[in-house]
């Protein structure tokens, strides 16, 4: 059965592991001080504009929040996020094993506000009460919807008026940047907040994501966290390369132009037919509003998530396409609405 | 220059690539829940007989080392280790860093004695003390030597006695159980230990260590600790993979033996020229002491670590072969002696 | 300026203090193991019908719900409590630094119903996501209501349903105890929950809880837990002394029923004056609702919180009375409104 | 029977609790922010020439060792000290549970040298070990030895040079700067090192010690540590006014010239009558080598604790003092030699 139950069901495109078979028998310095990661390192700086960033390159979205969250807060200090944030509910409380809260805004259409952040901070005042530092996003959103240029600007503001981190989780960034009507540029990510990561796995890598540090403080010792995390692989050069190969003539923003397109003719056909969608997506997760017969019907012939029940006859489902989604499949779907 | 500083300087067998490029876009489960990965599983099981132990795929030792120290101990518990132990002084506290002392030994060529865990549980008697309750080894040790059938067994029996946990990392499981005169075989592993792991990064794989969980206490809800360290890569069949290629046809231990066959000839020619070595590694790690006058002129052709000084005019150096060392290297290095 | 911020502005108990000059230079063991504390159990069990508990003293709530918290709970597992509830915001994330998570319901009147607990439990379904493992309530609560029998055996049994320990802090125990209308008696503590504490702090001793640990499985190697978290006092008799003496002639019920009574007087006297009161509270702690002005005019006189807003005109304060609290002083506020 | 197994087997000097009983209905701020903190602050400034230091009051010893340490040190850091320090076996691992590794150096009679802190330092290197930050004493130190002010001075530079934090353990502090020849003085202490503690439990007072926290880096934020920690009583008074009696008059540095001057006549007895001192004490801990029989003897009259095994047939005891000790149990235990 076909799946458009998330974007990491298929282990990577096939330019990648040609790369690695280039490479397999090259000896390489350890821990990711090889030159297959400074070039890597060097075309995502040339593309992201980032002159004075450094890179790391781990694992996994799980392992990339929780090592940059651990190594810029103190014990004392505490993370603000949406409630609907990956790292609230879905990390299995890894912020919270290393010692940090998390105290939680109610999302908006996936996104918290300025003035969210401001009423947190706001209420904690003294030392009975932990000392908001960070403020966590995620681009593109867990509910598909993106930030805007004024957005991002305005939470980074908001964030350095009260002394905390802006820190984004890019898990879904390639679907954000590449998608219709987004006015933040790659190049623009560097001023728009303190530290980000370029996800790989959830476009088109088989692991791997890039973490940018921008803020100097952020930047001592990271990989001390890396290491002490179990983070910092032996052969750093296996992520190293699927990075080089996915900036390489830009395959990254091609491969989350596909995810968004294959999405979008989906919630295209969706609109057309008179549904609703839960939230106004224009990425690669969409959440339509549906009849429970209806989902029964599609569910002989796909999978996929249910998000949440609307009421004792409908619920919103969660449909996700990757780079690889089959177009077929895509227009099979779409019939059957 | 020709590096003999470790054995993950080379990315991996093309085997391994090869089949990664043949499921590059196949759809599968997320989390290590695919099929891949349970055919991965299955030859391991087979080949160690392990019917009822758990196993699971990590990214690398210092990860599968603290997930499972961690899930295993409580905060108040901790581990023997010996002073030579990689997590006591290669991991940047990671240990630690999640709540648990180390207690360590004077290490024996690498190794410690039922003796030396009898002697730390005796004199840990009340709550003013932390409480020992896992044993860590390396198999192959960090010199290079191993632990034979008998040590094993005495060791496990001597934690039994003092209710300890017997974990042993196998990062080198390979090249130990490869050994010229090793008596434990695979299919024993289960019988003298409560976890341990089949090292994948060390011995052919781009990544991966298979952790294999005997005891049942540890087996609940390692998942659960797994996700919480960011250690559950999403495409679990990444390293699946990985450890299927491996185990078909055991290149696995076909890998070590490589290994180990390049490092003997390097030591039998060390031996035959006069030279001692630090510990007696039937392994591929060799330990040969070497006047500084020496060590500078095989510097200028080769890399390696000067591993400890002796006196003002000696130091150990550690040369290290790998599956894919060049064998005209190796003739090279000998040449020079 | 007299106060009415708290129950812990007067020190304790002169009776206290002179049991404790009695014993100044008697010869006691260390860490909690001398007579004193045996025989302050003895009269703690007497009293709560304790048979078969282990009783600890500790210093201070904070700390001896951490330690409880941390002894009782892996690192994936998580706490359920009211979005009022004093770990929650009030201790500076002390249990979050040692690991847990905890996962909040909105409080109605400072308490949690059995259907929030199922709704937290069921919401948590897998490895991704902490495991609820310990619910946690005040009694009295943070805003001066009671858990009455009939609350207590319903939340513990919903608790038994999902596997969660039932842990009541009882910082405030004596007042909920000692109000009008309680059905719970000491005696029926035990069987109502798998731990709670006696606070001594909140109720005439100069510092101090009685942690009685019910449960079996809670209680194996606290004492380790306390020494790791420096919760065990070397001079142990400290609160063992404390708590002697306020369990001889049940001094510590008549402290609470002072405390009681005057906080009780104070909010008739509002109720009478037409004011609303925020919570229904039956305790030591009162919640008025009152004008600006008016609040502005009493604290030319007293001190105390101004707890929240109400609108732009109107506030609620928070009142607490002692067993300390002077009576002319309570005639002095009343007289004020 | 007679204990001189310890220094806080009697609860506190008479005048503590007599001046507790003066001010127990007093309505006082909570938390630490009374005017008898600020009175017993000032006190301990005017004596240790302490006027940019602050100031905290703690319950205990391992307490304030390890919310000092963990406010201090970030996770990748680790401590340094002498493998007899108290925090290295008696805190049941209170550190490590924090998160930091202790480094250890063999202790020659209870001290490190500033060529240990080197060694230590200069052997870690990189990001796969811990980064040493914090070198800990114990001043007198577990042995009942003391450092000498150019030792310190020798130590405060080294730990300069290194980047390290200089931090004392003063659970004895008095009887170390009360002892015989001791060439440090009240006033010396903040030129010596960056945080000290003045021990009260092991002095005279029933619980609490007095951080001095002296390096600016140090201060900011120290009171979330405490409170996160559980270490700031509500009735924060309690231990002010402890420290406050114990400096009025300079009872402090009475009670440890007691503590020292019962034991060094004991010490001197031992050595006219021919028997040899473990260590060369100058404070109240003495530790004699006895034959098992003499030990055996004793044990009859007195309870001590048997320190180590010298041989089959002598072992090591120690003796300690306090401030209360019977002049007439001294004498006693002499003539039995």
């Amino acid at each position: 059965m076909y799946s458009f139950k998330d974007d990491y069901s298929e282990l990577g495109h096939e330019k990648i592991f040609n790369e690695l078979l280039k490479i397999s028998r090259t000896q390489l310095n350890g821990y990711g001080t090889d030159d297959i990661c400074t070039q890597a390192k060097e075309l995502i700086k040339k593309r992201f504009d980032l002159r004075n960033a450094d890179i790391h390159f781990l694992c996994g979205g799980t392992q990339a929040n929780l090592v940059l969250i651990n190594s810029a807060l103190a014990s004392v200090d505490a993370v603000i996020a949406a409630d609907s944030g990956h790292i609230l509910g879905h990390e299995c409380g890894a912020i919270e094993h290393n010692g940090n809260k998390i105290l939680s805004a109610v999302n908006k259409d996936g996104k918290i506000l300025p003035s969210d952040i401001a009423a947190v901070c706001n209420a904690h005042t003294d030392e009975h009460m932990v000392r908001p530092k960070l403020v966590y996003i995620s681009q593109s959103t867990e509910k598909g919807t993106v930030y805007f240029k004024q957005e991002l600007t305005d939470l980074f503001n908001i964030c350095k008026k009260f002394n905390c981190y802006f820190f984004i989780d890019g898990a879904r960034l390639g679907t954000a940047l590449a998608s219709n009507g987004m006015d933040v540029k790659p190049e623009d990510m560097a001023k728009l907040c303190d530290a980000f990561y370029i996800g790989g796995t959830k476009n088109g890598s088989p692991l791997g994501e890039a973490l940018c540090i921008v803020n100097e403080n952020l930047k001592k010792d990271f990989r001390y966290y890396l290491k002490q995390h179990g983070a910092m692989l032996a052969k750093g050069a296996l992520i190293g390369s699927c990075f080089k190969t996915l900036f390489e003539n830009d395959l990254y923003f091609d491969l989350a132009k596909c995810s968004n397109t294959a999405a979008q003719r989906l919630a295209k056909a969706f609109i057309d037919k008179g549904y609703t969608m839960r939230s106004p997506s224009p990425t690669n997760q969409i959440f339509p509003v549906l009849s429970n017969r209806k989902i029964a019907e599609l569910q002989k012939y796909f999978i996929f998530h249910v998000w949440e029940k609307v009421d004792d006859d409908n619920s919103v489902i969660r449909l996700v396409c990757s780079w690889a989604t089959n177009e077929d499949e895509v227009d099979k779907l779409i019939a059957l609405l």
